[in-house]
């Protein structure tokens, strides 16, 4: 594992690393791509990336999330804030809601490291 | 959502639902999935599932792991065990080890659940 790796964002290098079952992941790599693991080992964020993606032009604001959970606004705006730093949604703000789209190159890198034994 | 996923074991339950990008994932169907999630989301057992996958003829031991880790081969057996219990290891005991073999449907099952991006 070179060194490089280590600064690279999660999204990075999970994307340059073999999927996981070729080859043994290093400890550098285990701990780099965690942010992206934890970040959908809770079911309420799993559901949330689903809801995002799957909404009308793949991007929801929180307005349109409330209803799907009975939690408040604020713990959902929390969810996708967590989301947003592990680097699985991007978001722009547009007048006062800041609207979340799945970023699909993360979510596609993480599927590829667990999915080399599928192929 | 059909009341029989409620009774499917996590594998069955990602096996039979759409990647969760297609369309909004149900909270039973997240609250199922969880075990294997929460299984790979510790970077001593993501690294585990690899080492084990990767190993000569794609099983091994506690006997075989020990190295690769700082740990106690107690605290190993336990994280092997958790990853068993969520579906992603089978084991099958042989004279005085226990040998373990990665679930290639459940990790496949879950990549499938987060790659529905990149098709």
């Amino acid at each position: 594992m070179s060194k490089s790796v280590l600064e690279l964002t999660p999204v990075q290098a999970v994307a340059c690393c073999s999927p996981l079952t070729r080859e043994p992941l290093s400890a550098e790599t285990a701990e780099r791509v965690m942010p992206l693991v934890k970040a959908i080992a809770d079911p309420v964020r799993l559901r949330l990336l689903s809801l995002v993606a799957s909404h009308a032009d793949g991007e929801a604001c929180v307005c349109d999330l409330n209803d799907a959970f009975d939690l408040s606004q604020p713990t959902i705006s929390h969810h996708l804030k967590l989301l947003h730093e592990a680097g699985l949604l991007d978001r722009e703000k547009r007048g006062v809601w800041v609207y979340y789209r799945v970023n699909r190159s993360a979510l596609g890198d993480l599927a590829a490291l667990l999915g080399g034994v599928t192929t």
